[in-house]
């Protein structure tokens, strides 16, 4: 046995490992979160520690430079443990943090976006109008004339005081009834669920009981968790906060956690680390910021993917990822917060947004529901660019959805200097067409110290116009910017070693961009096979909106020019945010919501890829630049 | 601060404790159980410790003899620590354990009771048939063209098989469901609760799976538990066990118990008592015994008095004991056993059997069904006697019930040598009316201890009919057992202390006969009271059952010689045993005999004695033997 000893963030971690254990299965079991976008299959190279003391077996490896192996750098996942060692562990957690800095609603833009999209539920009759509300009740007291019980008196004034024939109490409600009757004269607060058949009295406080009636609204992300804290009577946001999802160390994308889930003990492995490292801390936040307890939050809606969401409540996941991708359930009624150990009011409802398919969930069909294009007659594309990229086509007589394996080339994965949209990715760029000086937009100001998803986008149509790579991505131009290693391949430098303060250059390389194209060609042949289905052409489009972590920040134009998205006039392209968190908004605050995405996520169809005949050709003609067929992008192949 | 060493049945637990504080309050906060029936008013004289060594601030009491208090006895209640102090403890747990062994199935009397009470019964049509069963479902397997999730899968084969449209899956259900299906070839055995509108699955588990499906039903009396774990499906017992309720140390009588309960923390420290120290060890008992695990526990029926329930639930009981006497509930619905932290099924629901008043509870309800008395032409009377006295008067046209405060004299509380009906007590007896020598009839066949209700029975009613008593109780007549001390009170001596084994002899004096007839006055006052209501007489009465800790030794010719049941003839009487806990097993094992309580207790009268007029006079005249009326006792006043 070896002891190995993980500093994280000042704190340290020690675990005992044999000899020959992988290193990153050590801080798994050590519950220390490494980041390990491909699960410690040694390909992405973003699983990093440092050796500081003592010995490790882990030789030199193509994702780090001489430099970086000597100053101790490893990749976790190509470690083993071979006697004790001292290991420091970058903190993630502050990446986690910043990741959904473009979608959370923590800048004007984003809260401008939400608003909108507020405003157009509002229009459509959606909100407010929650089931959810107070209800002041006076009772004349007991006499020896009338000495009926407690819950009897209280279910007897609701009934002459709303109509409502049908009245229940929940157990909360009955435990705390005497006690507040007594101290209230009679007159109380109750907090009630009022459905047309039926009125449920949740809890009762004192008349003059002044704590909001909360809920929570949570995005619950393969990545990130994104999260609001409503007062329910206003629609006010009381609090918002975002944090990391702390699955992340089983893997970057719903294949690995779902593979990590059937080892043993691997469901409750990933079930904590979503409840008890990532939503409950959030929770705790939002409560603390907003000043008042858990307790009084009601109700939570939830918009997460149909894995997420398996995981989340402890299922057995297996059957999602294996032919014929058979999930544990679309939709699930009656679940408590408390089933799954979430400490908010006892008798707090968790609703799940719907899942339609098993890789289209409760995410896109809450996001559907705030794109509104179930509202519209025009043929609108809602595509939602995360950790996966799924998209809905339709209108207001029709929807169909799929999803894409895009990998995580847009939140930076697969990409050699890919991160996050967080401090120091460059997230816009321009190059001269001449020179190929780059022009660079660093998020937060920093030096470059990496790509994020909007940034490559805009560097690969910059290099496409300027006819610095061809159709396939290759360079085919000279310049002091360009290089080539001792195999040929080709890469394009947008920021100096000495310019990023780091141990190496900022660069993209021909690797990467044949992985982003396969990552857009996904998305563009997605799109072309639902128009293929509904006997449609891309050029019927009249509406594309885009949503989700690549941010507000990417560049509709250039995302024509690589051919990621349909050639139709850049007018009517939008971003809409976090499409996902506004979905729940609305789901919690209005009980119309939450019907509607029930009714969209039962008739939106759903076109599982995979099967569709042609789906592979269709890929492999949108894997350039813009598409084999040129003539599907006039506006860019002129 | 002292230091107060507590000894009990071999353990010790150790306190720290200030200057003045009172012994029994100590032994509370220790968690030491001290049997104190009137909750520490130095009434009882029950709650003896022994000092052992140190010091208590504890004057001579007249519960003590003189070598009582020089062998170290004191009276917990009235003892103030005045430094460190080591105190035995006598153990009442084996006391609590074979409190009910008259009325828990332990004895083949029981046994046979109970057996008839189950025929009646079935042939009312109430047995078996509950809705909880298990249904084997085969379903489809998944293929591409038919991948709809599990839960809907489920669903969609349970609809088909059972023709019921409303089909629900828990949430352990659906935890459970992918890997069930996958683990035993999509043929699995549902635990479902089938009722005419909807079904819901409560738990999914293989097919070959032979764990029962089992229920417990639980007596929860103020002094005693008794339970019965069940198959649900043939009705067979599994398991049988009883015990006490650790409340006990808060006082014998509900009054006592609601005192503490509204003291700082009281509530929890009730509920503790009654589930953590009183259920749970039960459950587990009745599991260990029937060897299979307490999740296999799919419902838990509960019959108790309108306190217990109300503590059981943790629930504010104030309100029950001061005018207009209101309790938080008669009847409530959707309980789970989790709510109150019993570790069955997750899914397991809690019935309670309802109340009908703040004195007439569940116990009384349950009692009732089991009494057939509804189901009949003939005018019946249905006595409880436990700690409390209930009543219930009627036929198959109507019910009326009350309470009265029979103070817990039928249990041996309130008179000096009184006991449980345990090893050492004098359980029957027969006194020559010559000589007045006592022929005793002794639990256990062990040397006599004390008396328990149905041997105090007998001993006024054989001390009366000798004239050694008159009406109002005192004694009349000189013989070697009848002594008189310095005041005067007479005592009559069943057993010399050389006989007993003990410290002093077993007697019964003026002030316990005088206890006792106000307490078979209770009763009296009580029928006579109802009677009067409905312009009725006692000799109307058809038919009378007793049931209750009392016992199946009452001898109901006694019980009617002193005035304590109206003069029918004696064949016309039954002891019917623990009729609540038979009625809890007949709602455990068939939704009839469930629903049929649920009508009893919403459509039976009840009589708050203590409002109506002439009660108080009626109780007054009942105070004497027979009765001061001595033509309602004609066979005893000839």
């Amino acid at each position: 046995m070896a002891a190995i000893l993980f500093e994280v963030n000042g704190t340290t971690v020690e675990i005992a490992a044999n000899d020959g254990e992988n290193l990153l299965d050590v801080a798994r079991k050590a519950n220390v979160a490494i980041d390990a976008p491909c699960s410690g299959n040694g390909v992405c190279g973003k699983c990093r520690v440092r050796l500081l003391e003592g010995t490790l077996d882990s030789p030199e490896n193509r994702h780090l430079t001489r430099e970086e192996y000597e100053a101790g750098w490893r990749l976790a996942c190509c470690a083993k443990v071979v006697g004790d060692a001292r290991i420091e562990v970058p903190d993630i957690a502050s990446a986690y943090r910043s990741r959904m800095k473009m979608a959370d609603l923590s800048s004007p833009e984003e809260v401008a976006i939400f608003l909108n999209a507020e405003k157009q539920l509002a229009d459509a009759g959606m909100l407010p109008g929650s089931d959810l509300r107070f209800l002041t009740v006076r009772l004349s007291e007991p006499t020896v004339d009338d000495a009926m019980p407690d819950n009897e008196r209280l279910m007897r004034a609701i009934r002459a005081q709303t109509g409502c024939e049908r009245v229940e109490l929940s157990f909360r409600a009955l435990q705390r009834l005497a006690e507040t009757l007594r101290g209230s004269g009679f007159c109380i607060k109750c907090v009630v669920s009022a459905r047309p058949e039926i009125l449920r009295v949740l809890d009762v406080l004192p008349e003059d009981s002044a704590t909001p009636l909360a809920g929570i609204a949570l995005d619950l992300g393969t990545t990130s968790l994104a999260a609001l804290r409503v007062n329910l009577e206003t629609g006010a946001i009381l609090a918002k906060g975002s944090g990391g999802n702390g699955q992340i160390r089983f893997g970057a994308d719903v294949i690995n956690r779902m593979i990590e889930s059937s080892r043993p003990g691997g469901r409750k492995r990933l079930q904590d680390a979503v409840i008890v490292e990532s939503i409950r801390p959030l929770i705790e936040e939002l409560c603390a910021t907003a000043g008042v307890p858990q307790e009084n939050v009601y109700r939570m809606v939830l918009a997460g993917n149909t894995t997420m969401n398996h995981l989340l409540l402890g299922l057995f996941a297996d059957p999602i990822r294996m032919e014929p991708f058979v999930p544990s359930f679309f939709q699930t009624k009656g679940l408590l917060a408390r089933d799954i150990g979430l400490p908010l009011h006892p008798e707090a409802e968790l609703v799940l947004a719907p899942n339609i398919g098993s890789y289209v969930g409760g995410d896109i069909t809450a996001g559907t529901l705030s794109s509104m294009i179930w509202n519209r007659p025009e043929l609108s594309l809602f595509i939602d660019l995360g950790t996966n990229g799924e998209l809905v086509l339709g209108n207001n007589e029709f929807l169909m959805s799929c999803a894409c394996s895009a990998d995580p080339a847009f939140e930076g994965g697969d990409i050699s200097c890919g991160m996050r949209a967080t401090d120091g990715a460059i997230e816009a760029c321009t190059i001269d067409p001449v020179t190929l000086e780059p022009t660079l937009t660093v998020v937060g100001g920093c030096a470059p110290a990496g790509i994020c998803g909007s940034g490559i986008i805009d560097i690969i149509a910059e290099l496409f116009r300027a006819g610095a790579i061809n159709g396939k991505g290759k360079l085919v131009r000279e310049g002091d910017r360009i290089l080539h290693d001792e195999h040929g391949m080709g890469s394009y430098v947008l920021a100096w070693q000495s310019e990023t303060g780091g141990v190496k250059d900022v660069a993209i390389n021909e690797v990467d961009i044949d992985n982003f194209i396969r990552a857009k060609g996904a998305i563009y042949s997605a799109t072309a096979t639902m128009l293929a289905a509904l006997d449609m052409d891309a050029s019927m489009i009249e509406r594309v909106y885009v949503a989700g972590g690549i941010g507000s920040g990417i560049n509709m134009k250039n995302a024509v020019t690589i051919g990621m998205f349909p050639d139709i006039p850049i007018g009517q392209f939008s971003y809409i945010g976090n499409s996902s968190l506004t979905g729940a908004y609305a789901m919690l605050l209005s009980s119309l919501a939450q019907e509607k995405v029930e009714e969209l996520g039962s008739s939106m169809t759903y076109l599982e890829l995979s099967n569709v005949p042609g789906y592979m050709d269709a890929f492999v003609a949108a894997c350039f630049l813009p598409h084999t067929d040129a003539s599907l992008f006039p506006s860019v192949c002129v």
